[in-house]
């Protein structure tokens, strides 16, 4: 690979990029010092050499059984017929599990198989064989064989291995250290006050708790704001202090400048632009030869920028091999395009829904940690690939064990704030299982039921005829399943709207005023059919509405837009308002039920489900919420077609 | 399930067993405290509330881009035959990626697609949709949403996510506290002088890092002796002090006797007695409310104990659930039989040879530490089955990552310390192989070879008729296969004697003399055919040596038994006799080869192997070790059949 060094960002392939730095910084792993610790400290160090027993185990012949230490030779021809008697102190001793074997006696009789026939003379009608029921010196471990090699990791039973095997102190190597050095004028530490413009500093606290998993030592300084001078101080001394560098870059456009520049001003940059997504303005660098990485600030990139190019090196550092993490195959449930120009890292939220592992993508921006934590794995969109359409099969990299994605419900509809407490309520049960919840609109949940890609569809569908809610639209765009429904609640839906309405918004007709900025959810959603259905029955005209096109996924980010001051009003539950702290004009009630196969409902899964939503505890949370009609909840109607 | 409290040991099924004993403790669970923590701090701990989000990330309304901030409908339709001008300060403002957007704002442009026509005005020929290229408020996290479950264990992406959703602490179980008290009078610790009949205490602290593990607290104590009132009085503190109190015993019977009534006097006894293998003598009981677990004190016996009783409760105290281990099909290589009378844990080594996946038993004593640091996975025996015969498909719970038993190459046949040296020598190279090396002697590694079992077979077989080695055995016994030997290293064979060979053994005939006792090899090992063939061309009958049936599976194990006077000679290779400071008589040399199936030579696995063999720093280890030739090391020789 040629790397240009003049080009401000290159779109460099991350694999080729990675192995030419490694290459480039490899006399940093040479280098790399190694000290001798005590083994009951040794969890999870690397040995840097091999280890040996100094001693044997057990390092005597011990009796493997409580009973008589005997000459075999001396019991040969004992029968029931004819009996041998044998003396204490003469022909045998006494001995109990794990005492050693004098010289003189070769085997161990167990306690069951003699009988005393008077003071210091026992009788045996059986002869004993040759080094019977004795443990030999070295069973377990043989002086100066080798317990575990170079480059091994220790575990709990390595330790007790390694004292079995007389050894108290072994020889790994140090953890590397691993300076971490947030910068950017906009950011503020955590708990600081937050404003308007400033952003909470996390990435660097991610960093250090993926380090110490790596076995490294991080060393997290504070936030340099961005000034020349100020960061170029400041990384000659990080650099100083550590075997490995991370300079988290704020989100602004100026940090990432600084730190590319002070890394050439100060050392030699490598590689600036990855060919990925997120993660491009990604910088390889080193300062007096050691390994210096500049990190985006948009904690996707700064997660996945880790991943590929920090974590590697922390593995070099200790000899550790990268082991593939587990793959798994899996249908994608959307349509998931991508550039030609770069690889895509995509967060995949997965679900074992009858036969089929179903993906579906989490949110995609760079700058949403939700979609890391919510993921069960990752799909890479190669960088040659425009993306896979929905059904396809695709290859995920497992970020969560699959057996608790085995015990996940997947639930794909309409958001509403009970599911955050039903997944809550079903990790603290016993079952182990997990619901896991895509927020699409109630027909996006339909669609999903359809196509076999969820458990069940949490749906709020107004029927404009018959003034019905979800049963209609279940017979008509699921007429050839078999499904039923399980009741959730009656939610108050009304106009979200700043606190004290300082507009005065009280009807439909009102947000089609010119003064009022409205803010919509996306289509199929229940909330915007409600609110479609009220605009025709009163003839207002969609596009007199301004910001109808501006489509919110949740109740919450509605009244978060609200709560902005970006709208004047949305339409949502009560629990959302009051959440913001904003006032809540009611305007009607609606059911909010779960449309499920009838084939789910037997299972431990969905029984669980149930349980949980009739149980008392969770009733009261519900309650306490304020909103909602909780009569039906956990009654099952089955749909007959 | 009734428990008999009186029966000393009793043969409980270990699920019943563990399910009883939890619920009888059950109220520790539900009382167990939680503590406040810094979200910083919080890493592997476990939430024991759900925790929403403070503020909204962004908390703004933030450019996603660099460029300017406008308002959308002054934009409406400009193109490239009506492009629109915009004045800087009115019309829009200069944002970077991060800046909020003022409230007049609506829409971000990038700078890209923007020309500056003169000082603070801008030409732009496209429009801009409203929202474009803006972060809304709230895109990551919404104030008030679940950002975690209660019981939840904190990864790194979670801290990052707490963090921006203004979270500073959080509340998390406590890790609870387990008291590690060892007993035993035989019992020394590590480091003090080592003496017949002691041995070093080592399950405490395999105990402590598998608590730390599970996220608990291990507090371990000093080794108390089996003093009655001692016990006693250390029992009671180490229950004052801790949640949960694990007694190892040391492997003598007296100190198990003591525990049980001292638990029993403390408190209560539920159960005495597990049916299963190892892990029998295992006692659940219970002081002041609390749980108080009896450990057997052989290592194996200990592990599979903490395993089946003290995670699961430690998980409890965490609500953590337990995820099953993954479990992998494998074809059983050795048959392995069990009693009725247990469960039984059968310690494995897998290989991937080919297209199947073998399983290897390890050895199946409760002492052999080893097995459990050997093992990759665990076969399970259930207590109504005789076991398994050799071909059977077998379930086994992995211990490793799958990958890394992938990427293991299979040996199985005659042992040398050479073995060791490169499996060391692989660990240390970059491309990730292992060896697993099973040692079984020449000849049966021949008849793993063709079962399928192993990948290469370590040899050193003696064709009586030629005096050629290895070439004979292989067409012989494996007519139909295209095999291969890759050269190993010539060794010589000798007598191992005692320092200064006292009682003077220089010959064959010697070892049948009546004042020396013989340790011999198994049958199928290549020292052994080398024996029987010296005894038979002498006319020595193998019925006048003392010792002939004691059958050894190592040299080193040879050299052991030599060392310890349990036996005066035996044959085995110069480094056995080194390791152990013994004397050493040459009586000849031999070759030590791998005999290999052609198809393996291509895989990366064996041309890594070969490489290693070949390898200069390799040479320089076996020249050191001494008493080897290697003039032909990894050389690789066709055998034409």
């Amino acid at each position: 690979m040629k790397i240009n060094r003049n080009i401000y960002l290159s779109n460099v392939d991350a694999e080729e990029a990675l192995r030419t730095y490694l290459q480039a910084i490899e006399k940093n792993f040479e280098n790399h010092k190694t000290e001798w610790i005590e083994v009951i400290h040794s969890h999870q160090r690397i040995t840097s050499s091999p280890v040996f027993a100094k001693y044997s185990s057990p390092n005597y012949n011990a009796a493997a059984m409580d009973g008589i230490a005997v000459k075999a030779e001396k019991t040969f021809g004992a029968s029931e017929t004819n009996p041998v008697h044998l003396f204490r102190g003469k022909d045998f001793i006494d001995v109990d599990t794990g005492d050693p074997i004098p010289e003189d006696f070769d085997a161990v009789i167990m306690i069951e198989d003699i009988v005393e026939v008077e003071k210091d003379c026992v009788e045996i009608i059986k002869s004993a064989s040759p080094w019977q029921h004795i443990r030999p010196i070295g069973e377990d471990i043989v002086a100066h064989e080798m317990i575990v090699p170079a480059n091994h990791r220790i575990r709990p039973v390595d330790i007790g291995a390694l004292l079995s095997g007389g050894i108290t102190k072994i020889e790994v190597y140090q953890k590397p250290k691993v300076g971490i050095l947030p910068t950017g004028t906009e950011i503020i530490e955590p708990g600081e006050a937050i404003e308007i413009g400033k952003i909470i500093e996390s990435n660097s606290r991610v960093f250090e708790a993926l380090v110490k998993e790596l076995g490294g030592q991080p060393n997290r300084y504070s936030t340099v704001p961005d000034d020349y001078d100020e960061l170029k101080k400041n990384i000659a001394r990080v650099v100083a202090e550590n075997d490995l560098v991370i300079i988290g870059a704020g989100s602004s456009a100026g940090s990432e400048d600084y730190t590319v520049h002070l890394i050439r001003e100060l050392g030699e940059v490598f590689v600036h632009g990855i060919a990925t997504k997120p993660g491009k303005p990604t910088i390889l660098g080193t300062i007096e030869g050691k390994p210096v990485i500049g990190i985006p600030g948009y904690p996707v990139s700064a997660y996945f920028v880790f991943e590929t190019f920090v974590k590697p090196i922390i593995q070099k550092f200790l000899r550790q091999k990268m082991i593939p993490r587990r793959k798994v195959e899996a249908i994608a449930s959307k349509r998931m395009i991508s550039s030609l120009q770069h690889k895509e890292y995509v967060r995949i939220k997965l679900g074992r829904v009858g036969e089929r592992l179903i993906a579906t993508p989490l949110s995609r921006g760079a700058g949403v940690t939700m979609s890391l934590v919510r993921a069960d794995g990752v799909f890479f969109i190669p960088q040659n690939s425009e993306g896979v359409e929905a059904g396809e099969t695709i290859e995920v990299e497992l970020l969560k064990e699959l057996e608790e994605i085995e015990s996940t419900i997947v639930s794909i509809g309409s958001h509403d704030l009970i599911l955050d407490m039903i997944e809550d309520a079903l990790q603290k049960s016993d079952e182990g299982y997990h619901l896991s919840s895509a927020h699409v609109g109630s027909m996006g949940g339909i669609m999903a039921l359809r196509r076999g890609e969820a458990h069940l569809a949490p749906i709020h569908l107004l029927d404009e005829r018959t003034g019905e809610y979800n049963l209609s639209y279940i017979k008509r765009y699921l007429p050839d399943m078999d499904m039923a429904l399980i009741k959730g609640v009656k939610r108050i839906q009304g106009f979200i709207v700043q606190a004290g309405n300082p507009k005065n918004i009280r009807s439909f007709e009102d947000i089609s005023r010119k003064d009022i900025t409205f803010v919509n959810r996306q289509r199929g959603a229940g909330t915007r059919i409600l609110l479609d259905y009220e605009l025709r029955k009163r003839n207002i005209d969609p596009n007199d509405v301004i910001g109808y096109d501006r489509e919110m996924m949740t109740h919450m980010a509605v009244a978060a837009a609200v709560a902005s001051g970006s709208a004047d009003v949305g339409v949502g539950v009560l629990s959302a308002a009051k959440a913001m702290n904003l006032d809540f004009i009611p305007i009607g009630e609606e059911e909010y039920d779960f449309a499920i196969p009838v084939k789910y409902l037997d299972t431990d899964m969905i029984k669980t489900f149930i349980k949980t939503l009739q149980s008392e505890a969770f009733k009261e949370t519900i309650r306490n919420m304020g909103g909602y009609g909780i009569e039906d909840i956990g009654k099952v109607v089955l749909i007959s077609s």
